[in-house]
């Protein structure tokens, strides 16, 4: 894959290529989002938008009566540059994503407003890798997201009003967590398999044309055994 | 008008009154928010919102080009528990709103993504109190308040997108400065004073025709001079 990516590299400009480095500097899989059948296209693409300015590289989308539809005038090309896992090949997709995500090491911390859950600011970062799940605008998470949760998150909230947009508790609760990453002494950067990877996809991403490109690097490979 | 309160109180119920006591406790004029000509309704309202959650009672809204209109969905009521300073007499109304928030000693804080700017999490506290400055969707703030500012402050952002929605960029602002007024030892809740005509102006939007019932209260007092 680095062969490839050393191959791919030649087709984008330096500075393209600084910048790309610079922002895979600050890409995380410590923190993901899970995306349960968000109904509003512009509030999943303010979510895809946020996760890209804050370094969130996996967002997880479970589509179960909701179709997921980006909002262009919104998501403002950032999901080109994010990972999207969809969920949406059976009747409820939310099972099959969360155990995914526990196989994979994440608690599962679910966003709620009850009172009983614990502070955005006092959530633990050092016990592991977290999946922040955001449930549908007018009922929230869904019983099985209840069932399956790890953890209960609540952003605190000192007025008459209750309750935020979904895209505003996502970019809160996003900000709020890099920041304490930033100060931790927690090791959140990608491993460098996931660095390569994922730097693959954004050259692929950045290149026109870029599977003709990719056909020629194996042809050439093929030709010189 | 701690009689007027004394006299209004009786009118809504325990739980109501204790209600706004809590949320009393939290309300700030420590940082307040200005509005520079936001043109869609539903960012203001989300701004509106914001605000009561996170107890920042003053939200000033110039109006130069665009009239400021509420969505009322968005903003769910959170209007009638801040107080809301419109500047809309003038064709710009811009300059009038920053001196008249620098002679009540507010600190005039820009916000722009400029990389010289201060980061939001290192804007210092303890220097005084500060009127957070929004401007309008496209073009930002406008050149008045660039001249007016005494500081101009970003929210870092690590991706290949530059910009967040306003109302994204306000949520993230406020919930990060109140959390940290929180740990301080700042002196950021309400005079006595201040505290006072927040509770009257919330007892008289909870009481039905409480024009009338403050008629009464001040013939009562005439009659009995």
């Amino acid at each position: 894959m680095k062969g490839l990516s050393c191959f791919l590299e030649r087709f984008v400009t330096d500075e393209r290529r600084d910048q790309m480095a610079q922002v895979l500097a600050h890409r995380t899989k410590y923190v993901t989002v899970v995306l349960e059948d968000i109904f509003q296209p512009q509030n999943a693409s303010a979510v895809l938008r946020t996760c890209d300015c804050f370094g969130i590289q996996d967002v997880h989308i479970i589509e179960n009566r909701n179709e997921f539809n980006v909002d262009p005038e919104v998501v403002m090309g950032s999901s080109k540059w994010i990972s999207i896992h969809r969920y949406n090949q059976q009747q409820n997709n939310t099972r099959e994503a969360i155990q995914k995500l526990k196989k994979q090491g994440y608690r599962i911390v679910a966003t709620s407003p009850h009172k009983d859950d614990v502070n955005l600011e006092s959530l633990d970062l050092n016990a592991g890798k977290l999946a922040l799940v955001f449930g549908t605008e007018l009922t929230g998470i869904s019983d099985i997201v209840r069932e399956e949760a790890d953890e209960f998150m609540k952003i605190p909230m000192y007025g008459f009003t209750e309750s935020f947009n979904i895209s505003v508790s996502a970019a809160i609760s996003m900000h709020h967590l890099k920041h304490r990453l930033h100060q931790s002494s927690i090791d959140w950067q990608l491993s460098e398999a996931d660095r390569q990877q994922v730097y693959l996809q954004w050259l692929k991403q950045s290149i026109k044309k870029s599977d003709l490109l990719v056909d020629k690097f194996y042809k050439d490979i093929q030709t010189s055994i």
